[in-house]
């Protein structure tokens, strides 16, 4: 999506106001929308709070934020419980203090981003390749609220031609990759290895990414989770079903909570 | 089980018969009925074939078999899948040609051990700890051709009282361990981490294994798999279903074979 006409160039939007009416409206980046998002859920934060971290480009306005808060003293007695090893460098050089599902085996609230959110408030997610920490932390939240620009919104998982990542172990990954492509062959998949420059991308698991590309709807959700999860070698995928309790959503037109 | 009164010691065996009638029976060690199992099992064997060799004590007599067959040239033209990196080497020391599923997608014929089979020839694995390549191994065969003593012979999976192992990322595996456990609480079942040493077990996918100990039949062995699956932090556990096309099993009373 193009949202990318800058607040420094209003000229360049057409209003079909008046300039004498009102002023002219600020077209925002998809980054300001994100920022908005994430501030908006942060809203939700409460002092002695066990909160899961997400990851990710939106993800990192709503901890930055919560870092902001601490500070200013506007919010005390914060566990915060990073969802990759990114988010817990972040977290630390905020002065957040961290611990982990081991300690803290029930978290209060999570905020996260995600990379397609379906009209129930399905999601995929992972192609920042943080997909199992944040399903593992994600699962063990009482609240999990999600933040996104609209460019997000599909109308069925897989529906923007984006990768659904899957991690997989690296022993015969291409094996697996295989099996993965086979087994959403009527949807016209196309499982790809994720490489940073020739290199396999590896996960903060040192697994591997397979991202599938899929041209039609996958049908029912959890059958096809199901079906992924059962191959050996996949150790999880980017589809978080039945997770989000809220999903907050940053457009041009404004910010939109819905709920569960 | 403890058959352990070995073939040179005859004189402690109470064998009813008088000593001209016939020679007193053998009673065979546990290793032996293992042995007999394989060398059955590599009966099934052709040359041209694409072999799944597999791991732990009963399979390390296959694939010396098999090795001890293609020396003596009565097997040709073998590739052997191992199931394990110790398997690997055994291979190698013994020159048995191999190469991964990569390149053998489909398998011909495996020759794996079980630590549990149940009367529908289900099967726990994985107490040797390679659970994830020898499913993803067996899982790509024609035939699986599954070689026990009859200690393995349960009425029920985890029926034995010994580990049903689940292999988890190392991230946070207290709190995988602890909902493996809360899954199964009906059955009265206790996670432990596998450690050697005091160090935790590491799998060659750089893995740990979580032990579930289970007093009572766990019911529906595929609503069970699925539940394991679907928790973030698993990787794969050690219920081989519905995979076994034939169990080899060596007993005192001889050998039985049991096909799908």
């Amino acid at each position: 999506m193009a949202i990318a006409i800058s607040a420094e160039k209003p000229s360049s939007v057409e209003t079909g106001l008046s300039p004498l009416s009102s002023p002219p409206p600020v077209i925002l980046t998809q980054d300001e929308l994100k920022k908005i998002a994430a501030y908006k859920a942060v809203e939700f934060v409460e002092s002695g709070m066990v909160l899961g971290l997400g990851t990710g480009s939106t993800a990192k306005h709503a901890v930055d934020r919560i870092g902001e808060l601490l500070r200013q003293g506007k919010l005390t007695n914060i566990v915060g419980i990073p969802t990759s090893k990114k988010t817990h460098e972040q977290a630390v050089s905020l002065g957040i203090p961290l611990s982990d599902l081991d300690s803290y085996p029930v978290v209060d609230l999570a905020i996260d981003g995600a990379d397609e959110v379906d009209p129930f408030m399905n999601l995929v997610k992972g192609r920042g390749g943080s997909l199992l920490r944040e399903k593992m932390v994600e699962g063990a939240c009482k609240k999990f609220v999600v933040i996104v620009d609209e460019s997000k919104l599909v109308p069925h998982l897989g529906g923007s031609g984006l990768a659904m990542p899957v991690e997989v172990v690296p022993y015969c990954w291409k094996f697996t990759a295989k099996r993965l492509q086979d087994l959403f062959e009527d949807c016209g998949c196309v499982a790809k290895l994720r490489t940073t420059g020739d290199q396999p991308f590896v996960t903060d698991n040192g697994n591997y990414v397979i991202d599938l590309y899929l041209k039609k709807d996958i049908g029912d959700l959890k059958v096809a989770s199901d079906n992924i999860l059962r191959l050996a070698g996949v150790v999880e995928h980017g589809m978080f079903l039945d997770m989000a309790t809220t999903v907050i959503v940053a457009s041009e037109l404004g910010v939109t909570i819905r709920n569960k």
